[in-house]
């Protein structure tokens, strides 16, 4: 069989499955995520000798520490797995959810009701985790999942999604995971726009543009994330050396992380200096602009490039501005429309950096870290949408979810 | 100064203009709004006389009927596009409205408000009337908007904008008519995604799979509506034959009309006879299956190619089915997920079909020609969206909007 026909089967499959999900009950489906979460749980094991082989492979690879950290599994993060399905289990279920009755004056009855979008296909790179999430997650919002994560998780991901869809109950073909690491089999998958109804590309920026170029599917991409925080003149510095110390240190390798440090030039000597050196404390290497290079001198230079670029790694670059508005054309020039925080005391600046900022979540005295489904309370997410339509931000089994207007009339005609 | 470079400063000026309109006040929009429906009516003969011009031009080209009927502007049409305009004015505005505030435990408030999307660029065929109403629609939402119109409708495009534009105090660029009608200019607009938020393709098949298939931005499509009306067994006859006449004949140039009805082989005898007068009375050719042309001998053959076409004209086809299943599996085959209905007096037929249409609207004992942002109760509509992402079925000024998380800390951080 070709990739292509190949891929349209498993297109198909997923679009009948997709129907017979929609049809599934709440307690039917969770039941199923619980009993997902005890095979993840019960066959731990299994999960550690795959991902070990992956991990073992990518260093022969000479991959980035970031990949790594994103790839490897400790007991800790299959521990994190089973509790994020049992979670997705506790969350109320969207489908068939009324959000509108509306009654209009010729007596139509107008209800607009949540349904699952059908078949998504979530191509990701090497992170395990993301398998069982956004397999819970699809599953849960009655949708058919296609999965094509990272080559270098293949192994992991292939015992994942072995174990569930060994669970019972659970729809035959609602969970399939691409086995080929071809790329031909993806931009195949990406025309099938008559099975399939959604495309998330969560990863880099060459994945999303392939997949933004290749796809006649709706797509919503989960790109990077080009995160500032903002250091006012009036900013409580020992809160901002908290939240710029997390932001940072945290978690590097993950998209909502800091990655450009903007700080006011009127209390640049005195936060400056303690921040970098907490920074360089636990290893940050830290590229400033020529004026705060002036006021710490150890630091390295940071230049037109690393502006624009998402470390995902434990470097951190520093650019002293003269106002609050020159913060904000440095957002708007550089900023991927993900994350972005201002610490300040003053509330009228703080309106001005919560109006002016284009992103999907932008934060007052807080970290960029908490752009993430769980602190946002929709219990989990499938990814961070950096896109406008459909979904911004943390997309939960709300946004995993349309709908559709049922329409009861007696009679009513257009005049 | 190349195709491409235009493009890109034509965008660039539109994604200028967004900045401004999204700070705009409500009452400062309405006021504008209701001065573009001023000059609209002012300038009425002006209009009509670019529009004769496109008319004439399209009948020596020896085109469709239902592209002229789309076409053609009556004084009527122009009363109605001031209206809109004043409608859209009367609407509540969906920008800065706070969706949701949630408190989380750790004291973090995120608010999710209602912004504009930013850029829209609307690709539509020959309708005088959407170059109004997109404008409308696209300004009291927040938006810039850039129109590709019709090549026939052209002179009244032209026309109609540039009335919209000397509109006072309306931001410059807000509203952008491509003035070639090169489809070179199409194309290298839809990869413009650092400008441009989304793409509104409205249209027959050949221009959404150019549009699906070039752009880089987010597409929502406004794609063919082949509308079907399932007469059940149950069905109240008297009420059938008024909307199935309603449907097909009020205005059958548009996507939300009948074109294909589907009939229970019970109810057939009693109910094609009359139904296939009526209709014929009124000049519609009727093709029919081998069952029903037993029942009505006149009536012409209708053939697979029947059950795929969207005639857009006095044209039905009519299949007569075993059973409720028949039904569901012929629209599930052939339907465009626009506008599907049932007439019924038997409320569990109602509810498997209510359930098993995967449409954006369902209709029990209504005409699918209610299918529209003004009948919802929506206002207007910028047209009716067939995919599922985003918006589904009429778009209206909720729709044009996105949003954005602003969250209020007091020095939280990712733990």
């Amino acid at each position: 069989m070709s990739i292509k026909s190949e891929m349209i089967s498993l297109a198909e499959r997923a679009k009948r499955a997709s129907e017979e999900l929609a049809r599934l009950s709440t307690p039917a489906k969770n039941s199923i995520l619980k009993n997902m979460a005890r095979g993840i749980l019960k066959r731990k094991k299994e999960i550690l000798r795959a991902n070990e082989r992956d991990v073992e492979l990518t260093k022969k690879k000479g991959l980035s520490r970031a990949l790594i950290d994103r790839l490897a599994l400790k007991p800790a993060r299959i521990q994190n797995m089973a509790k994020s399905l049992r979670k997705v289990a506790s969350l109320p279920d969207p489908v068939g959810r009324i959000i509108r009755t509306t009654r209009r004056p010729n007596g139509l009855v107008i209800k607009k009701i949540k349904v699952p979008i059908g078949v998504i296909a979530m191509i990701y790179e090497a992170r395990p985790n993301v398998t069982v999430e956004a397999s819970g997650l699809a599953f849960k919002s009655g949708n058919a999942v296609i999965l094509k994560g990272g080559s270098e998780a293949q192994n992991s991901n292939l015992i994942i999604t072995k174990i569930l869809n060994e669970t019972k109950s659970l729809p035959k073909n609602a969970i399939q995971l691409i086995g080929t690491t071809s790329r031909q089999a993806v931009k195949e998958l990406l025309r099938l726009d008559d099975y399939i109804d959604l495309v998330i590309p969560r990863g880099g920026e060459g994945l999303i543009q392939m997949v933004r170029s290749q796809s006649t599917i709706p797509v919503i991409a989960h790109a990077k994330g080009l995160c500032h925080t903002y250091v006012d003149r009036d900013a409580n510095l020992d809160m901002a050396e908290e939240i710029v110390y997390n932001a940072k240190v945290q978690r590097p390798g993950v998209c909502n992380a800091l990655e450009t440090l903007l700080v006011h030039k009127d209390i640049a000597k005195r936060f400056l200096p303690r921040m970098i050196e907490r920074l360089e404390g636990v290893g940050v290497e830290v590229r400033g602009c020529p004026k705060s290079r002036r006021i710490v001198l150890s630091i390295n230079k940071a230049g037109e490039i690393d502006w624009q670029t998402e470390y995902l790694d434990l470097i951190l670059s520093i650019k002293i501005v003269n106002s609050l508005e020159e913060a904000l054309d440095h957002i708007a020039r550089y900023g991927s429309n993900h994350s972005e925080a201002i610490i300040t005391r003053d509330k009228k600046a703080a309106e001005r950096f919560l109006k002016a900022v284009d992103a999907s979540a932008v934060f007052v005295n807080a970290s960029t870290r908490l752009n993430d489904g769980g602190e946002f309370g929709l219990g989990a997410e499938i990814g961070i949408s950096t896109q406008k339509l459909h979904a911004r931000g943390p997309m939960g089994l709300e946004e995993l979810t349309t709908y559709k207007y049922l329409v009861y009339g007696k009679g009513q005609v257009r005049t």
